[in-house]
């Protein structure tokens, strides 16, 4: 048996070298399509292309007994070592007139990547820190855009400073809400505005599919060229009233992010072995401790300030306290045909979003147990 | 330009095909390796060589300037297939002298599983339902293993009829509490006897790194061949008491379960757009929702039988409930200090931990990502 399952190990050894030459050769060409791509300025994220190609794919699979969703989780992943490697050759500059490109805030994680980005570009970038102030006049006399990327709870007072800045100079922030630095920014510039939210963190190997939140503030003209750039750095833009935004981050972030502190320290008093938790966990219970754990390994000042950013979240927050009560009463009463109603309730609100996140979270949990190396 | 890129993508067209002409090759192969395997009665998963084999890509990736992480996680995506694909060639019986295998419960979705593979192994399977029961007793009289696999708030009742089985027969359950349906298959039982939880659901690609949790009642050796026998399908044995069993069940499925269940309450009360929210989503969020929405997709009586099936776990989500409530007070007293010490706390309470989720949840969220298509 040894030498029949060495016979067969060495040609798996094989077939596995002449994958890594292909991926190689694939690694290769894209980064060529790449550069042709970024001489021309088409964006790096390509949707319909993508899906078709995709598509065909799939159906050259199928048609010799391959599993189709096999080769397209190997292209997608292979995909994303493309995008990550074309910021290699650069980005196509869409404004090569721009005076300087200004980040406040540019040595932080998230201000210091959108400064990578736009020198990448071919822009002259500037970077002004809590100790640059007094030397700051000048550099805002020579901004063609001023980027505020500062912790939440610093934006308006940092933004009420901007009132010399050129009156061609587009002026816009990163924040993670949006109405109130939008108002500072309209109060205190004259120029062009634009409120930003990029939903991702500084980690993310490319901008590809990545979502930037952009809210209307003035003069969409005028700086329409620098949404345009980011979706050439693969950016998928979403236009959006910044009370909606504000509306929608209120549950998905604030309250998100609350509830998982509030589960950590619970755990933390219930004190169970952690050990024993991940032994019990199917990937479903690892992925959900995993993403409550992840939070303590981040910075609670960020996350302090923006749950306390708006009075809404707060309240927010007391809406769902109050519901959970509500919920906790049917256990109480043993009410197990109330559970069952009030269960057939919200699914009837999601709606065929239940069978979708069901078939979404499958395919992740899928690739979580891939991942998982067991003793 | 459209003729540069024509041709560099008629290049990768070619390299694909070659790519699909290698996991075809490869497919096969591991499937010879499988029948080797179960021929021998070796388990499909060999964590050791597995890792000792990923090892080896990575390091010859490496030295090419491929991304070693590339390698690894097309390798282990195109292993799920394999493992799902080996139960075509079977598995080894390894106790081919046993009589019956009957299923309780084995047209439900889990059951159903369990019936397959012990046919996959040679065993005869033979179901008893609801239906069943009148003619059931010829059936148990040649049962060599009873397996109780019915739903939670049925399960004490059921195993209270089973006190006419062999001397001999091996009596277990599947259930996802331990502790009672153990003490009740002792009482009724006076051969050998095992508490077992599956971690995982009936959808799983195969059982390979799947856990199964395994209770002792008596008579260890009696059914060391059946643990031996999940081995052999893949399985991850986890040996636990009972009562530590479900403790960690009370913290990971019932407190989990009702809080995705309150949160898709208030959701369904909020009543916002959802796909206003999912296009305001980065991967982390759109993941979140989908952990809660997915719920709402599977059946309301199992989800409300596993909360209520016991006191303890009312008293665990009310303990929650309370502390949720003294974390809100913080913000009400606008603390960030305090909020920031009370996270700290949790930091520390978590220790390597968070950091090891932030690197596992990580590597999730980039799959989650490679999946997204946007228009």
């Amino acid at each position: 048996m040894a030498k029949e399952l060495l016979h067969l190990r060495d040609q798996i050894d094989q077939v596995d070298k002449q994958m890594l030459d292909l991926l190689e050769q694939r690694l290769a060409l894209v980064e060529q399509v790449g550069e042709v791509k970024s001489e021309h300025g088409l964006p790096i994220y390509a949707p319909d292309r993508e899906a078709a190609m995709l598509a065909s794919r799939r159906a050259e699979a199928e048609k010799r007994g391959i599993p189709p969703q096999l080769i397209e989780d190997i292209l997608r992943r292979t995909m994303r070592e493309s995008y990550a490697s074309e910021k290699d050759s650069g980005f196509k500059c869409l404004n090569p007139e721009l005076k300087d490109v200004v980040v406040i805030g540019g040595r932080g994680q998230l201000g210091g990547l959108f400064c990578k980005m736009f020198e990448l570009s071919g822009y002259n970038v500037k970077v002004v820190g809590r100790q640059d102030w007094e030397q700051s006049e000048a550099i805002f006399a020579n901004a063609g855009l001023v980027v505020v990327s500062v912790p939440i709870n610093l934006t308006e007072s940092v933004i009420d400073k901007l009132s010399n800045l050129p009156q061609d100079c587009i002026l816009c922030d990163l924040t993670s809400i949006k109405q109130k630095p939008l108002e500072a920014m309209m109060k205190v510039h004259q120029g062009p505005v634009v409120g930003l939210h990029p939903m991702f963190g500084p980690d993310v190997p490319s901008l590809a599919k990545q979502v930037i939140v952009h809210c209307e503030g003035r003069g969409t003209e005028q700086y329409q060229w620098l949404l345009d750039q980011f979706g050439i750095w693969g950016a998928s833009l979403c236009p959006m009233d910044a009370d909606h935004h504000d509306n929608g981050m209120t549950l998905i972030q604030a309250l998100r992010h609350f509830t998982s502190f509030a589960y950590g320290l619970h755990l933390s008093q219930e004190n169970p072995d952690i050990d024993t938790l991940l032994k019990l966990s199917s990937p479903i219970y690892r992925l959900e401790l995993a993403m409550v754990g992840r939070l303590f390994a981040q910075d609670p000042e960020l996350y302090g300030d923006i749950i306390l950013s708006s009075e809404q979240n707060i309240e927010m927050i007391k809406r769902f306290h109050q519901r959970f009560g509500e919920a906790l009463s049917l256990l109480d009463n043993k009410d197990k045909s109330n559970f069952v109603e009030q269960f057939n309730g919200v699914s009837d609100w999601f709606g065929d979003y239940s069978k979708q996140f069901m078939t979404e979270s499958q395919n992740l949990l899928k690739q979580a147990n891939d991942s998982i190396q067991r003793d």
